[in-house]
């Protein structure tokens, strides 16, 4: 008897064929007549099941025919191969085996369920086609980061979680603390004394790795990291999480161009690995979540990506005539309905914008020569909008310093990162992009809590 | 003119005899006589460097000759091939660009620096050869743990790191929260009025993902964890932190011997994987870190692992006449003492202790039919101590919940936990894996601190 995944049967249907088979697996859909039946199984490590046939031979007939939906059960049979139908196989079963039944109040019966309601029973939910497919997605396309980037030789770095410092300069965060909330030890002053917390000071936890990355790229060359960042945020959007996971590539001796080329080069890579890898999931994106997906990544993943730079981009969308809800004018912030309009229509596919006003941008970005913006681009993707923000980082120590001195921040913070300029300093570059963003654009998933297996956000972090 | 990383030069080193090369990187070190110089330019991408070697008829000959170690430069000049000399080739400088100097005060000067030392400036100890054969090494060994899991099929979850439960029942836990310490809002009964809070209840940083690993195997049926995880325990030891990355596979249809099988072929392909990969940085350890690590390793790659009940071993320990500071009789868990003896001593191999009495393990893990002992499992390897642990989970719906009540848990926690057992719930299994302690295996390197990029242990979350 041969041990087989349901994965087996359909990539390597050839060597099934007229074999026995021990399958085993949950069931997802059970009908029966009074002298035989058909479960379709599914045993999770396929999107797709696979018919069981089985029949009154069964000593048990009458009990299988009676599980719910869900219950888990043993299958051994016959594969029978039929090439005609519109299942190429199916299993003729000559024993069944229940591991364990399922209740009839299970909550996902056939019938379409909201993914609001789904998202009450996360721990359910990726027995669903679209779960099952968006989490296995989720899993190939983190394959395919790590992937990309160790081919190249990229150091991948554990950026802390826990940190002591502001990345962002702005970010609003969540506190780490094991003081005692209803009975915090007091300083002379009555304020909480934070020297008595576990690390004798404030923390929070990270809003990006970015600048620890700078530190290994300093040392490694080519770095990156991959983990969870967190903004305390209190906006209740469909693309805000409080937990979201981010990459972040750092390079050494490395200007703003080659962010660009390393960005384009990885959202292709990342396309083409989940199209190669999942094409059932993805076909069933494009037929049930978002018509068009297939051709929208394949063109992102044929076309030249835009290059054009704020100014440029601005002048391209006052003189669109378009009526925006934002209006449009040199110094002010993109909106999401101007990154769509630009990539979406004016050049119809994934466009990144550059050299941003100094203002609307992060300290750590290096200013260009006109002394009125910086080395910024940010990607935009259609559908999305902004997917990828990056930068060349400010190399020249007087410059950095000025500016964290000058915005206010806490000088203190950020010794070590000046020192990064200090000792052998040079031009380095990188960019950020929010995982989470970047599996909508895959999946036409369109509301972030529905690509995150347990999202948290305002109010929300059950299980 | 080629540009090129050094790794290349080693790797592939015939494409580059008789050509002009660009490199760019950071001064290892660097002497000169009056007319000629050396440097060793170490670029990131390679644990070695390569000899630079110039002389006068460089314009900048001078400037050069005075630059500080760590500063960063621009080579061009000429491959020379010297298959006899002890480096097998070097570049004749025709230009040299300084990008950035580096001040003379540079903390890592030639002289030797104590592991202590250098944690205070973790910004900068990925230059040194120990550190940047341990982060390279620790970026190979997350790939090969990725790789092993997906070549497998397994689905990557990531589950979450803030969390409102408590796994393990019993771990000390950092709080997460967006409530001002100094004046938080109060109840009607003084208390803090943690329904103020971000997620409108207590909410603390997870300690394991493996009940959302368990939830995702029981839909995708092999299934692995690999994320940040976090203890608020206040221990100062060389082999504990705050905060550390954590694997757990969870596998569907499976018993505690399967997770043995799965254990034992994941550690020996990721020693494999860095033995292949990284075996510069290996041969460094095994001469100065740890004499005699590559045998431990390859002992261990060619080694079946010994298997070995609970029960059995403390008859060995007992038996062995052995004198231990904790004394050995059935019931007491395992110290590090006895679990080294065991490996090191009694086996001489990685050695699965399982079968566990019951009261020194997580309510989880399942009971076995003696009523005395559960299916747990730990590997002990030589020079750690446990590597692994894991259990068959208890699928029983009423034995599981008796549990919780009896163990005073908040049952309202893991309503959905319970749930996942009765919805189809059958056998599963699986075990987690501390990262950290796995790179220390690897390396022999001894303490934590040094094989996180910036670790966080009580009192410090510097950088």
């Amino acid at each position: 008897m041969k041990q087989a995944l349901i994965k087996d049967l359909y990539r390597n249907t050839d060597s099934f064929i007229e074999q026995k088979v021990q399958l085993t697996g949950w069931i997802r859909t059970i009908r029966d007549s009074k002298t035989f039946g058909f479960i379709e199984l599914n045993d999770g490590s396929f999107f797709k099941g696979v018919q069981i046939v089985f029949d009154e031979q069964l000593e048990n007939f009458k009990d299988i025919a009676k599980l719910p939906i869900s219950s888990s059960i043993m299958v051994e049979g016959e594969f029978i191969y039929t090439p005609q139908a519109k299942q190429p196989f199916e299993i003729k079963a000559t024993n069944i085996v229940v591991e364990g039944t399922s209740n009839v109040d299970y909550p996902l019966q056939k019938k379409k369920h909201s993914f609001e309601y789904l998202r009450t029973i996360a721990h359910l939910r990726p027995r669903t086609n679209t779960f099952s497919a968006v989490f296995r997605v989720r899993s190939l396309a983190s394959y395919a980061i790590h992937k990309f980037f160790q081919d190249k030789g990229y150091v991948y770095v554990h950026s802390p979680i826990i940190t002591g410092s502001d990345t962002e300069g702005a970010g609003e965060m969540f506190r780490v603390t094991t003081l005692d909330l209803d009975n915090p030890p007091k300083s002379d002053e009555g304020k909480t004394d934070i020297t008595k917390d576990f690390f004798n000071k404030e923390t929070n936890l990270t809003v990006s790795g970015q600048l620890s990355a700078e530190s290994f790229a300093l040392a490694f060359r080519n770095v990156y990291t991959f983990g969870p960042t967190f903004r305390a945020e209190n906006s209740n959007t469909a693309r805000h999480a409080a937990e979201f996971w981010m990459i972040e590539p750092e390079l050494a001796f490395a200007e703003l161009p080659d962010t660009m080329d390393l960005a384009e080069e990885m959202v292709k890579y990342v396309i083409g690995y989940v199209l190669e890898q999942a094409p059932e999931e993805m076909n069933f994106f494009n037929s049930f979540i978002e018509k068009g997906l297939l051709d929208r990544l394949n063109n992102a993943y044929t076309a030249n990506f835009g290059r054009v730079t704020y100014t440029e981009a601005i002048k391209l969308l006052v003189e669109s005539g378009e009526t925006f809800a934002y209006p449009v004018e040199w110094g002010v912030d993109l909106q999401t309905e101007h990154e769509r309009y630009l990539c979406e229509h004016v050049f119809k596919r994934p466009v990144f914008v550059t050299d941003y006003p100094k203002e609307i941008k992060a300290f750590y970005m290096r200013l260009n020569e006109d002394n009125k913006t910086v080395a910024a681009m940010d990607l935009l993707v259609p559908g999305i909008g902004e997917l990828i923000g990056g930068s060349q980082r400010e190399e020249r120590e007087e410059i950095l310093a000025g500016k964290i001195k000058d915005l206010g921040m806490n000088e203190e913070d950020y010794w070590w990162y000046l020192e990064l300029r200090k000792y052998g300093g040079t031009k380095h570059s990188g960019y950020g992009i929010g995982f989470e963003r970047l599996i909508m654009y895959l999946t036409g998933m369109s509301n972030i809590r529905d690509v995150i297996p347990f999202p948290r956000t305002p109010g929300n972090a059950e299980f």
